[in-house]
């Protein structure tokens, strides 16, 4: 992939927060893991650190919701636990080859919130949250059940990838899978 | 309650924490929120602000893990889902009366990791996941199938807590606590 070094910023800053959330991290450190000129920062991003921010945690939104929207090209008989499962896996992936810096850019911005409006944070989890409930749709379930089902799946799953972080385990993450089923399927 | 002045400052960590992270917050914050004398900090936290916030963390847990505990007095017909539901509503309650402002210290701990190794926060995990295990054992369940359906409701507590200081909105935890149940009773 050839970016250029306004898209490297942003997906730096997504890599960066995710793994040790906005307060955590300064500008100069994504510039430098962005291989980005420093001038350029100002340039790009006017309105600052949280400018950029905010753009990496929805282009992190988005990248999710089109992962979702993938599921029907990868299975014969969708269901909403296959669904659920499609979810889970890449970050079984993600921890098992790269192991447990890197959690959910969404969760730990929320984190760090303090209870202040983020309106692109907000939108990320909007953007995921309708890709979920448009494939459950999909499936035949009523808009409002698909809705709430999907609250309940990217709820399950933001804990499920704490709980793994925390233990350095992938173990909370196959449970997830496990025992949510019951709660999903007709 | 009459809080001795290092209680209070491991209570205001616990506090600020839960606001905005361990790294959104300093010492100097810790001590003013607390209203504890500069000069004792060094004196009852020589291990610095990872050691008070280690701490804060692990009574946080505790005060979790005893809310759980607590759940037998509460009702003549314990279930699962009822369980579920007694975790929860304490945030309903707290985002009801006070806002969005604060959410779990172990999620805005794990948020800040990046990987590295938490023995506090991992402890104030385990403390609370074992108080939900047991309560399900006292129930009749399986030692086995208790511990995986401890990490599927505190995982999924945990996600919807995110979500409701997000969208500032208590629904998520309302459909959390009723789209589980399914997975929970027997």
């Amino acid at each position: 992939m050839n970016r250029t070094p306004r898209e490297r910023m942003v997906y730096s800053a997504a890599q960066l927060v995710r793994a040790r959330g906005p307060a955590g991290i300064g500008v100069r450190e994504i510039i430098e893991h962005a291989g980005a000129p420093r001038g350029s920062f100002q340039h790009y991003f006017p309105g600052g650190k949280d400018q950029l921010v905010g753009e990496a945690v929805l282009w992190a939104g988005d990248f999710a919701a089109q992962w979702v929207a993938h599921y029907p090209e990868t299975t014969s008989g969708p269901t909403p636990s296959g669904l659920f499962a499609h979810m889970v896996k890449p970050w079984q992936d993600e921890f098992a080859k790269r192991g447990y810096e890197r959690g959910c850019p969404v969760m730990a911005s929320v984190a760090d919130l303090g209870g202040t409006d983020a309106p692109q944070v907000q939108a990320a989890l909007d953007r995921w949250e309708q890709a979920v409930t448009d494939e459950l749709v999909r499936m035949g379930m009523s808009a409002a059940r698909s809705r709430r089902l999907a609250v309940l799946m990217i709820s399950t799953l933001e804990g499920a990838i704490m709980f793994a972080r925390l233990r350095q385990d992938l173990t909370p993450l196959t449970t997830a899978v496990d025992t949510l089923s019951p709660a999903l399927n007709p």
